[in-house]
């Protein structure tokens, strides 16, 4: 097990099942006859981020997170105001940069120091960066956006959050 | 690594911020006039867990998924109404139980099957089962609970999700 195995898989899942939600979400909103832009401006609370900010967040997460770990330049997108064609464009991006890492480049990084900005010259070890920060920050935006959607209607429930699992078959 | 270092720092830190949340809450209460207990019927959506059972599950996913991968029975909890209190003693039991967990026991389980009941005679190997349900699974109510208190207009912020974090000092 690397850092690889505690980051990108979780990562690309949930984004896989993000990408679900806003699929849901739009038929939600053709059945109803409504404009499905309308979910990209809701939120919990005034002064938390909107849908679309928290998409853009959890993708966000994801591709600096793996970025840092691995050492690779992480795919540049623009904020603001999305449409959720825009949004899921931004996850399918996400995607293909994390099943492009090489899982190798992940390895021996456990130990060493990582130096992000947000933390003002302080410093992580990566294992405490992924543990601590990133995996945790990542399930809260991805998280926000399944209770964004729940409480506006769409009909999620924990299958849609958890989404693929690898199974194997019952016992002869 | 092993799957301990994927579980029980994740169950700890995060038992430990949803502990203080509900501090947080009674204090909104207690500033605002109002039965802090009022906070643990509050739900996102009328068909969903209210705040109780977010708790409740966050603590159970936790010691449900130590308990499984280490082989050690977790401490049985009731489920149903409970006060604000309860639910802080709840977490502070589960804290106990993880804080008890020899990390050896997680060794070398990895490849090997689990079978609970929820997966209908199926099985997973517990990396997997960890990776794709365990984990995902603690942060959803986790953060349900965050989501509720958040909406119900409980100060938190993101430095209140990410709570502590191990830092190493500037470079000289």
């Amino acid at each position: 097990m690397s850092l690889y195995d505690e980051t990108v898989p979780h990562f690309s899942q949930m984004l896989d099942n993000v990408d679900r939600w806003l699929q849901a979400a739009a038929t939600v909103a053709e059945e109803g006859g409504f404009d499905a832009e309308n979910f990209t401006t809701l939120r919990l609370a005034p002064d938390q981020f909107d849908l679309t900010r928290q998409v853009q967040s959890a993708c966000d997460a994801a591709k600096l997170a793996c970025a840092r770990v691995s050492g690779v330049d992480a795919p540049k997108h623009a904020d603001g105001p999305a449409t959720l064609a825009e949004l899921r464009a931004r996850i399918a991006d996400v995607r293909t940069f994390l099943g492009g890492l090489d899982a190798a480049r992940f390895e021996g990084k456990d130990e060493q120091i990582l130096r992000p900005a947000f933390l003002k010259g302080m410093g992580a070890t990566f294992q405490n960066y992924v543990r601590q920060f990133a995996l945790p920050n990542f399930y809260f935006h991805v998280n926000m956006t399944y209770a964004i959607l729940r409480g506006a209607g769409v009909k999620l429930g924990k299958r849609d959050y958890i989404g693929h699992m690898t199974l194997v078959k019952p016992e002869a």
